[in-house]
């Protein structure tokens, strides 16, 4: 019977598009105009997810979920078909066990403290790891106790794609005979009250023949740690963060080691219109490549579901750092890029 | 709550597959039978769509389509998940506004005249960007007032795969410092009423380097003009259109100036059955390499959503023009070709 | 009216993850620990279908159904958006005929005799052709009388992806002027009744140039023949079979000629609790390079939709033979490989 079977599936998902233009776009200094591709002010996705209670407080719960590139009509995350999450699992008061591709604790350990999120213009242009913290060949676990969240998830090979970019870094591992080729550890610690709350995470990455970024053996990693906050005061968020991170590749010349700071607020304006403004800050260790991205963005929202928004935005690029406002842009080495966004975002 | 959650998401879509056979097909006048892959009556595709009442007239809108090739279970249009169509958009009294990449103006300034639309056998095989007259990347607006239609399309980058094949000419263009490089415009105007209609439409699309067609620099161009007209004879609708195509390629040898000109009517021969027919020239300028394509097509309606249908097609081609009849197919160079297909069409 | 259209299609599918662990899994001895890609106890899957009722006993019906990867978030069956199944057909009281990309006889013919189905650990690890049995470009049937079943399909370009692996080897066929390139045939007739049934297929595919496996020419083809039994005692099901293969390839050194038998049971130990056994030999003609592969298997179904699993496995690779005891793994040749999986399954 179809309409019992539908009421086992949902489909559901978020489409946002909208126009960007930043100047300094190549070593000319060059400006360009574009609908972006990887986000507006949240990734475009559509997903299927579904949950059965099974007695005794257990639930079976899936989730696949496309990322899509409304610009184009094309698949994100390295042509995966469901590359944000593509897991099943099983749901308890003691926490959520599950398998397969999932987002892993980088990401979720900022969600509340970043006001910003992966908007086009925000801290995920200075790290596009964050916005694409996820495991292939997981195992994840999330539990929430009174006001604790505590996370993890252990990968037996962390991006079998190899299609380029920073969800397809080419490292499928499962490799018999070494147990570190491509794996991935992940873990969170998290406190939230009504006023205010707390979120650290770990992780680490290995690399292999053939991984991206210089992580061509299986010895060398990628480590990322984190320390989130906000606080309300009132209705207005103000929240703030650190990533350290330390990146040991498979030769000196590709090793990094920076910090990012961020601090920023989300104020509602009316019950329409919110004001969110981020500043974040890139250190490279040992180097002059710093980088400071300011954005600030004003939502009005048509409904619940529906909003338009417009942000603006400044990356200050010291040394010969060469990172672009937008994610997944371009900016002449050393260059100073400003920029501004529009788009209108839909939830279904 | 998935009942809801499901009411905000319609599922839909067609499958159309069949069985097609054409003489001619190689340059030894060798004849082959095959399941057909762009098309059979229609293209098949699957999509996902939505409308929220914004209140005062507004709406957001989306449609995420991908195309089917049911042949072999892939996806078309350069292996886009949503290659058909992929946008949101806000829709009031004064018309609807969408940004992604939409269908644009070439396709829909001939929908009401082409009685035989993308069948296999149809004018879309002597102009294969008909059938995909689609925009990455763009800015999209349709309006409709009392009996007057107006749209038109703003492409940044029009075409981002480069998979080969009229949906994947490889332009994805929005370039730093060139405002030319791979954009596009479409405009249409239109005049309907009960009895007849008219619709002109206006597109012309830039190359960049490594585009397909010899559109290898943003100064190259592809300029398509086109009149449209239709008139119902009581139950039989009589249309005809032209097309003015002038390309200006990066080299001379690769520039291309012709017109097509059809004709055709759509009988119903009872509440059940409709017998179309038409009839395609394709006047090359300054060359022999003309065509010409009949085709009539006999289509049973099982029901308002099946049918089954059978078609009938001819192509002459003049000189050494080697215009397959099917869309997709190949032909012997200056060889005429015959052929027949039959199909099953389901809407859902 | 979106919910009247939601009832024309049914969202459904299954999600299958896990754990694997194998010994020998290369020539150095070396062991593996895995997110299983291709299958758990069943491979995972979502699917679009539906049905429509056009009197007279008539129906049509679709099916577009994704293999889905879940360990990375990938299509299967060589990037196919609809890789496991794309049809559209009509169906009636004296069977029902499909066009598209469609599973064929050699699958269907063992799936109530086979008790361990596409498991991970399973006889179609020692021919991956069984679960991924499928014929593009094909015209179906399949029709139930009485106790009576019999089927075929036809295909007039058995593969079209050359992506690599068992559901992409490169035939697309449908060449003008050879009536052999890529064709496949494949027949069935069963028998079924309360007690027992007994079903019986034949399969064969033919090549073409850049086909995989030697077949690179249209008169090499490869053949199996299969006949398949199975009888109730009591609530357990005894199962078993045999399969006779001949591949003649382009050359002599790609010839195969080589038998496989299996027998096992299906043992309900509870309404909950189910025990599956299997063991399959494959024989290969005038060599050494035989295997045998011993599996049990132990289920707990915590619903009708959601279980959870655990497969212990053994292969005995004679000779030469590197037949891996999971779908897709590897062994080092030679080699005896044991393993355990466990994971959990849920179908929506």
């Amino acid at each position: 019977h179809p309409a019992m079977a539908q009421s086992q599936v949902t489909v559901y998902g978020i489409l946002d598009s909208g126009l960007v233009y930043t100047n300094n776009s190549n070593a000319a200094g060059d400006s360009v105009v574009k609908v972006p591709g990887l986000t507006g002010s949240v990734p475009s996705r559509l997903g299927f997810r579904g949950a059965e209670d099974l007695g005794g407080g257990l639930q079976a719960v899936f989730v696949l979920e496309s990322g899509v590139n409304v610009d184009t009509g094309t698949m994100g995350q390295g042509n995966r078909l469901f590359g944000r999450q593509a897991y099943v699992g099983l749901k308890s008061a003691y926490g959520t066990l599950t398998l397969g591709r999932q987002i892993n604790m980088t990401f979720l350990a900022a969600v509340k403290s970043d006001v910003m999120g992966p908007n086009l213009f925000s801290m995920s242009s200075i790290d596009l790891y964050i916005p694409n913290a996820r495991s292939d060949n997981a195992i994840g676990y999330l539990g929430a106790f009174n006001d604790f969240t505590v996370g993890a998830t252990y990968s037996l090979g962390r991006d079998a794609s190899a299609a380029g970019g920073p969800a397809a870094t080419g490292c499928a591992g499962e490799v018999a005979g070494d147990a570190k080729a491509c794996r991935q550890v992940t873990g969170l610690l998290g406190y939230d009250n009504k006023a205010w709350g707390v979120t650290a995470s770990y992780d680490i990455l290995y690399g292999n023949t053939g991984a991206a970024a210089g992580l061509t053996t299986s010895g060398s990693s990628d480590k990322r740690v984190t320390l989130n906050g906000y606080t309300m005061l009132g209705a207005t968020k103000i929240g703030l963060g650190l990533m350290d991170r330390k990146k040991v590749a498979a030769t000196r010349a590709n090793d990094l080691e920076s910090d990012m700071y961020y601090v920023g607020a989300s104020h509602p304006l009316s019950p329409a219109l919110t004001l969110d403004g981020q500043v974040a800050r890139h250190d490279v260790k040992g180097s002059a490549n710093d980088s400071t991205l300011t954005v600030v963005r004003l939502t009005y929202n048509l409904s619940k579901r529906t909003a338009v928004y417009s942000s603006l935005g400044h990356m200050r690029n010291g040394g010969l750092a060469a990172i672009a406002l937008d994610a997944g842009g371009t900016v002449g080495a050393g260059l100073n890029q400003s920029g501004v966004s529009a788009g209108v975002r839909h939830a279904f």
